[in-house]
């Protein structure tokens, strides 16, 4: 199972699309809300019982001075990965991205790029994969599926761009 | 009294700042090393019994992705300052800066420059004068010093460049 | 009593945020606009004359080349806090951070985030509250608020998501 | 095993230290160069073949326009760390670190901090821990040696300092 | 021929200012999609038989962690020309200039400013106009064209300033 | 008088505000287009004419690779006032700022804030004020001006807010 | 006469440059140390009194949260020039840069390049120039100089490298 | 024939790297100073006689406030290849960047990577290859090179790390 959380439900909006990735690759997961600063009590007892309860990656996604995924992953063995969302006190995202990915020496954070929660989640299925062939299986027909969609977008603007050029990636 | 942490015993020697010159303005303090990701545990109890253990102001330094003065916030009803400390691990300091100044909406932390151990100490001396007027005389000194030893480098270099500007800052 | 200054009207629909948090935690404050650039005399007299009027703490917002914190704190012994305004005149806010936060040694501002009046509202209360419990009463019943608005929030999206997970801060 | 490549040999110094800390934790791995401009041939075959020669998490490192980790990351569904390498090449790190972590949706990567190849390397044996008791209980170890050596830098600036305060993380 | 390639048909509101130009210019190109990430093998072909298709200059657009124009500079002996493009996944625009313009020593990408399709084309056309003094004519008259827009705008803000200074480029 | 120049009409509403200050100010003024990039004979000819047409101060406006002002600079012995426009093509307004701020030795641009055509007229007056007492009396009226604005907004909040101080400027 | 004050003695090194070019340039000045934060009366009657002591062009350097070139801007009706220092407490000068740029409408500075203290200078006597015909007269001599030290140059490196082109800027 | 210019002598030890590529590429070049801002006559009779001379393509190298590469673009249509260098004054090197890279539609300069003259040289190669293919025969000799030397360093590091992976980029 894959645990998603997050540090206030205005970032539902993003990391939701986590929730959703994981199901189209047949991933369990779960969804709530943990703040690092509003609940630090939640957090602790959240992040110290992760593993018992079944859980085998989190995502903690977090804007402006986020430290959720790095306070989480101080307090677990499982890989933490890390959502920077660009929330509206953030500056651009930057404090979001730094906050979360420049994580001292012993307590690592995988962080994915400024609201990624769908890539958090793609990221999630390649760890669950490592052990688990079908999800891996899933992940190849999801790759395979990009390359259609680009396909398809090569042949709805080839007539107007009248391009010869028609190598598929399939037939390599 | 001050309780000033710090995340390594390798930020000391910018830390140790601020000690000095709460000595000098006659501030009492206490100086240890406290790690948000490497000793959870004793961040949360640190934060949650320093109240009562009589620490009025925190002074927190942290490089990097910094959450040590903003989880400490979020555990106490102190007054937390924030050092951002340039270390090896961090990209000019933005890290730092970033991930102690951008907190969110009910957990403040009062953030000073980058490496500004010594400013941390005064400002905790300010906050402990706000109920102290003994503590507020010596920062009051303690500015009068900053004039005087400008006006000493007016004088040094006054001979050299000629310059008949001679007004000081007490005649005002 | 805390002083609110901002450097223009223009900054009032931040900086008033700062006012709303004093008053739902019982403490008394003044607000009005004294500009750096534009009436430095007054600016003068404000910072000087502030504490012998009764104001324990300052709270300064600007924007863009943002000297009133900085100044103010130059003038008196009082704790200062600094508010980056990202102004329209500002580049991102980072201007105004980096003006009010990198002040020299000797002469601190405690800075909060961008357009954080209101954490610089709670960040005075919390010096107020390092002489006066009642008002840290309050700012311990704010921080139990924060945790119970979490916690309505959790159970707001539990039914959409199926989280089975409970802990509550208050629990611990 | 763990797969390590690197751009250019003058990674090495850095990436070494996925090597050590992989072999502390008791994870096999493997390492290599593999250069995304200079052997573009390489790196296709080295991603497409990972997974069958039984590589399970790829780490790679590189700096400035740094194409290796998302090339790697598109050929292979396995997970991919990447390290953002502050090579002479690249501006502060920024290249380094901006051209791994901002993948586009699809195709993620596991970012560490700037120059992290030993967080890489714990974060892969975490990933590696999600099937394997075994290396998640090295790790367990590995967090408690963190705590012990903070406990010990306690201990030698405590008599400098004259701190009472000594709740160790263990307690708790 | 000029080959117009990009990572998304999202990309092509922009890019297809590089095809306009070149019309102007009298230039042939051959414009279609080609993604680093999500069609890598496609990338591959495309670039490595570009030359014997006869294109002369690439054109590559690509947004966020933007590896597409660099790793066909890999693949092919032809000039590349990059247009970061500052997509929706992107930060401002800097992750696609920094992950196009900072290659390392042996391949590199002609870069243009953020969103500049329109002169990568010009670049691309001042390219073939060195062994084809058509389309270098074609250019100077373009040039010339510039001017005199500008000369038009003059002549219309003329009134309303009252300015007597008239030098026209052309004059000198 | 003050020559006033842009590098394109998109830049007259921003630009125009030097205008309309410097008549405020009774400061005689010339406004035109002039192109570094589109119009480079026209920009020489304009910048080593100037001061025997009797310009005594240059103002520059231009955005993104901004070479206007510096090149101007680089043609006149006149002070050249450059103002850094955040355009369309630019990002954030860096590009402009840094391009015109970070001139070589021997040839020195006064840079004003970004956007800022109403600061270059200001500082043009005070300029041309070094050598006419009469401009110099109306930027002192001019600054007279801003206080009193000042004055009118605190008592405009003051009712809302009552705030008992009341210094103004003019008193000290 | 230009007045050139900086923040502190440790600004001298730079600053003095400014003194070295206004000598070179037959231009009077004066010197010495004037502290916005340390000194801040001392700043209040140096920019007040300094139009009626003969001063015509203020100099100003300061660095880090660089408030002393806007203060004395706003209290004075002469152009003020701002010098940002990279000083040990700034962030690679980015500090220094906007919080002198930066000001707002109603009180310009004439800012430099960063450390550029000889163009300060140069600034000064460009200002100074436009009611002295002799400035100006030494200040195209010195121009003449910049392109025979060019001159120099190329001459150096011509034979190293067989460059027949040998256009020199005076014979235009 | 290529055209390297740069703006100052100490831009040589950087830029000379292009003659060195220039001259393994068998390329002809020819080399000078033409600084922008001390000798801009100079620069438009280099820039405009350019094409009569026989360059085919100009490298252009500049640090700071970098106009050289732009301004030349401006006056001639032959495709111009820009080097941003962190010289001593620039800022980290964004200055010379952005300064040359975010040129206006028209006008586009070829931008390479920070420092990257060899790149520079290398990419003007590709631009001549574009009708010669002589110099395309040495470039895709140039491009196995960097495989191969790739290659022994594989070999060198194998030995130490055990590494089975041997698949070399010219088998493929």
């Amino acid at each position: 199972m894959v645990g998603i959380i997050m540090g206030s439900d205005s970032d539902l909006k993003i990391m939701k699309e986590a929730a959703t990735v994981l199901e189209e690759l047949g991933v369990e997961y779960e969804l709530t809300i943990v703040s690092a600063h509003r609940t630090p009590e939640r957090m602790f007892d959240y992040a110290k019982t992760a593993r018992e309860r079944g859980v085998k990656v989190i995502i903690a996604g977090a804007g402006g001075a986020a430290h959720l995924p790095g306070m989480v992953a101080s307090l677990t063995p499982l890989p933490v990965i890390g959502v920077p969302i660009k929330s509206s006190n953030s500056i651009d995202g930057w404090d979001s991205i730094l906050s979360i990915l420049q994580m001292p020496n012993g307590i690592p954070v995988a962080t994915v790029a400024l609201n990624a929660a769908k890539n958090a989640g793609i990221l999630a299925a390649r760890i669950i994969g490592t052990s688990n062939a079908g999800v891996t299986g899933r992940l190849e027909y999801y790759r395979e599926g990009l390359k259609k969609s680009v396909a398809e977008k090569i042949d709805k603007i080839k007539w107007e761009y009248k391009n010869e050029y028609d190598h598929r990636s399939d037939e390599d």
